[in-house]
């Protein structure tokens, strides 16, 4: 992931041969999206256009950023392909349901514990509170988990 | 979030206003962004641009399709407004922090369990496995928790 030109000699990037047009010296999305990029490239130039995409990663001061905004960009626009509705937010809402999963186990398996404390998820905002894990013995409530540190102690 | 048109009489609608043009009947976008979601417009607009917009909402079949699509196109686009590097995978970052916090905590939860039941985090991929979630009795496998019903019926 250097600051290399790929394209402007031979072969054409993914962009250029796309566009079929010359892949200049300079060009801003040789970097991005060589050649053997093609399918990342078709999909972005579907959903945010050639010149959106390159505003978009310009934006970004280093190289680095431009590069990884390249990347996020064209998570963004495979997923908008895969899913036209919910987009790259269906990742989000897997994520979430395993975020769910993992709370209905945590709730259930401190239910043997034998030294009282329990984990209760109030993820609903129970005890009007924003959402998380609480942690209870002998059904009182001790501590809030934000963090490992207080579980740590107390364990 | 009905399908009738919101915009073509008297208030052009955010996108009409935003572009400076009157907002004629039929406007295509005008259920999605009627004057009030000005902000969220205007976000759209500079990631995506309103061609690919109207063309990203139209490629879906069905009103509430169409409706869907306007709010996580916009979720999208305020994400890359508030980090151009990331843009919304920085929520998906995020998430995956709370699954890891989750499973270290279900990790040493069960360790004072009185039955010999411990659950073990092993999202590495560890013994040759996909990532996940393990159970062990007395330090021995004992089945994958994929769901919750190999976990029910062992509570």
């Amino acid at each position: 992931m250097g600051a290399q030109q790929v394209s402007g000699g031979g072969g054409a990037c993914a962009a250029c041969k796309h566009q079929r047009r010359k892949c200049e010296k300079g060009c801003e999305l040789a970097n991005y999206f060589p050649s053997e990029k093609m399918k990342e490239f078709k999909a972005v130039h579907k959903v945010f256009g050639v010149s959106n995409l390159a505003k978009l990663i310009k934006a970004n001061s280093t190289e680095q950023a431009r590069h990884r905004a390249a990347v996020t960009l064209t998570w963004e626009a495979e997923w908008r392909e895969k899913d036209p509705v919910e987009g790259c937010y269906k990742e989000v809402q897997m994520l979430q349901c395993e975020i769910q999963r993992l709370r209905e186990i945590l709730a259930r398996c401190t239910c043997g514990r034998s030294d009282g404390y329990r984990v209760v998820d109030y993820s609903n905002g129970y005890w009007g509170l924003g959402g998380g894990v609480v942690i209870l013995k002998n059904n009182e409530q001790q501590v809030l988990v934000n963090g490992m540190s207080a579980w740590n102690q107390m364990m």
